[in-house]
């Protein structure tokens, strides 16, 4: 039986998970893959958490050399976290022949050119299928389930924290704050949660999804981020009232004009399959040009889904000798006549507070009128002496609507509160 | 770049719609996967569809021995339906050495091991992602996505006839037969629609994803099967008051008794994620011991989503050297340590009838009770003399509660008129 040697550098939450099913499933995967998996090495700073995992006090490695020096290691999976160390160590490997697989969505959005040169020269295995939505299949549907169709779009609910925090909101009518403090109260959220509710998480997954969903480069750089720090307890009030819920979407389109990438807070139809993806669930929801609306759903992050996803790429460079790396050129820009498109379409809902009087309403339609914006839905209410208007608008693009907003509050007929997109 | 030749057997739906899209998407095949993709050979007897669809005259093959004599065929796409032919095609196929691809679930559930034998003596590949949930990569997930985890459970919603009629029963109330014959008359049904709605489809494909999921061969004679024909719009209506939906589930389980295999209608609560699935969609909802719950969604049918599945399977083909076959033995039986369970768990619902008078309620409890079933909600109605009553019951033993049906009728304290499992 072929044997297989894993070192593991970082043994946190996803690196734990990791370690814990490759050694309570060592016979069943000789049973069932033909593959005898052995983690040879372990490389983590605190010693005594690896050895309260199991982890043999001679297998922990004092530096990444001798890791990378090991004769017995055919695969390094890396779940360090941060990027500068995780580069470094990544490119060791590739460049000493090792296959590396990495759940480091942020280095391998910034760095997957480098790390996919490294690879190709040394004729070593690159894998990354637990970088974006935890053990759910995304990435190896994208490359060898999908990848008979041209696919147009590509929508997520890829952040577990943000879901957590808006399901929280939206089912139970707290305020963002005290949502918040409940994520990072259950470990949901970092103490320093900037990194889930600002988008840039989110960002990174969608970076990677559309590069491969697009067959190009899609740098972070060309994804429009907001994250869900505005969003208020009277915007989640009034998505119910519409028939709505509201989600942090991760969206991806290829159309004629070219490719939109986005992160931000939306309503969502309660009908849509994305509007029932709650808590710490994730799910991305595909249309390709044959197969139609694919949608996959499951847990987007924690210590076994996310390590069911690194041993899944463990168990494939295992049992293929062969070696793929994405089907785009290896290079960190996009193709030349690649276009991106910020000035995107989509239906909008606007929250503003207007004088109680008459001719206000007049004066908010004739700005949207004449920024050619029509208004799909429209509910208006009295408190004291102001009133709130919130509408929903037919599709339009994101510059309409920018400016029509200038205009609203520089003409001083509404205060605007919050504008969503709407999927 | 690599040059790969493709002769389709059989011009129907899927052949058809496979057809156009290996035509359609060469040049995005040659740009995204690198490899060039011809027709070469289509063996179709109505000659005036093949013309029809674009096929040259050239292109028509007389007989299977000219397309597996072929030189320029390297892989041969099954779409014939049937199982005698097919399989006689199939096997000449492997037999010269050629790569198959079929969405054959019949054939492929029957004689999966006599394929799998011819192909790995001839060393040719056999690729069979087609043959269950049209173009939702499931059986490319359970081979490549999600083995790192010991699957205890699969969940499907997995026949696109059955769920058509069974959600125009549930969202119209109307009843069985109008909605089959709507089905039939938008062509959801076949004239003859016994193998749908009598689950044999549903059988088949459940054999096929409990066989990969399990690790074992799980023959389709394991599968306890029961149609939607029984089901009426008042157990539709009575699911509609209790929080329910309706739908033909096919049901896998690896429990420490043994492994479970059922087609059957069943009650599906409104909030589990299969509850949505509707129309013509499908899903399959996999629990793993790392990953958790896992959902696949899409069209199951048709002919661009299966010959989605078909031509990812042909890419992967084309761009995969190396032959993998299914991972359990090749064998036609299960391993003769696997047991099948049919006396399975599960939550039951009854509707009956019953007299009008007093005692009534208290001898269906007391038969009930006497068999270890307990009751988790009744409704009762009065209808003139007799009176209706509807029960859930907690989990229990399919054998108690055919038990406790058979008591029932024979004391005449009830008259049964519907068993539907809950999931």
């Amino acid at each position: 039986m072929k044997k297989v040697g894993v070192a593991i550098l970082g043994l946190g939450v996803v690196g734990g998970g990791t370690y814990r099913i490759l050694t309570d499933h060592a016979e069943f995967f000789r049973t069932t893959q033909h593959v005898d998996i052995t983690v040879e090495s372990v490389l983590e700073k605190n010693r005594e958490r690896a050895l309260a995992l199991g982890v043999p006090a001679e297998k922990l490695a004092a530096n990444i050399a001798e890791v990378v020096l090991d004769p017995d290691v055919n695969i390094i999976v890396e779940c360090m976290g941060g990027v500068t160390d995780a580069k470094d160590y990544d490119l060791d490997a590739l460049n000493a022949g090792k296959t590396v697989v990495t759940s480091n969505k942020e280095l391998f959005c910034k760095y997957w050119h480098e790390l996919e040169r490294a690879a190709k020269q040394h004729n070593a295995g690159l894998f990354f299928g637990a970088s974006c939505v935890g053990g759910v299949p995304v990435i190896r549907t994208l490359l060898d389930g999908l990848q008979s169709n041209e696919i147009s779009s590509l929508v997520g609910v890829i952040n577990g924290t943000t879901n957590y925090i808006l399901t929280e909101m939206c089912e139970r009518g707290i305020p963002y704050e005290a949502a918040l403090a409940e994520a990072v109260a259950r470990g949901y959220a970092e103490a320093d949660p900037a990194a889930d509710v600002e988008g840039y998480d989110a960002a990174y997954k969608l970076s990677i999804l559309s590069s491969l969903a697009f067959h190009t480069k899609v740098p972070y750089s060309k994804v429009c981020r907001e994250g869900i720090t505005k969003v208020t307890a009277a915007d989640i009030r009034n998505a119910h009232e519409l028939g709505y819920t509201v989600k942090l979407l991760a969206v991806g389109k290829n159309t004629p004009a070219g490719i939109e990438v986005r992160v931000h807070p939306a309503f969502v139809a309660k009908g849509h399959p994305l509007a029932s993806v709650g808590g710490s669930y994730n799910a991305v929801f595909i249309t390709g040009d044959c197969v139609g609306d694919v949608m996959l759903y499951g847990k987007g992050a924690g210590d076994l889904p996310t390590g069911s996803a690194i041993v899944s790429d463990i168990l494939y460079a295992a049992t293929h000798t062969e070696l793929h790396y994405a089907t785009f050129k290896n290079t960190a820009a996009p193709a030349k006549d690649v276009k991106f498109v910020s000035d995107f379409e989509s239906a909008y809902y606007l929250r503003m507070k207007v004088a109680d009087e008459a001719g206000s309403l007049a004066k908010i339609a004739a700005v949207l009128s004449h920024g050619g914006i029509s208004i799909e839905r429209l509910m208006q209410r009295t408190d004291g002496d102001s009133a709130e208007v919130v509408l929903v608008t037919h599709v339009t693009h994101e510059s309409a609507v920018a400016n029509a907003v200038h205009k609203l509050t520089a003409n001083g007929s509404a205060e605007v509160c919050s504008v969503l997109r709407v999927l």
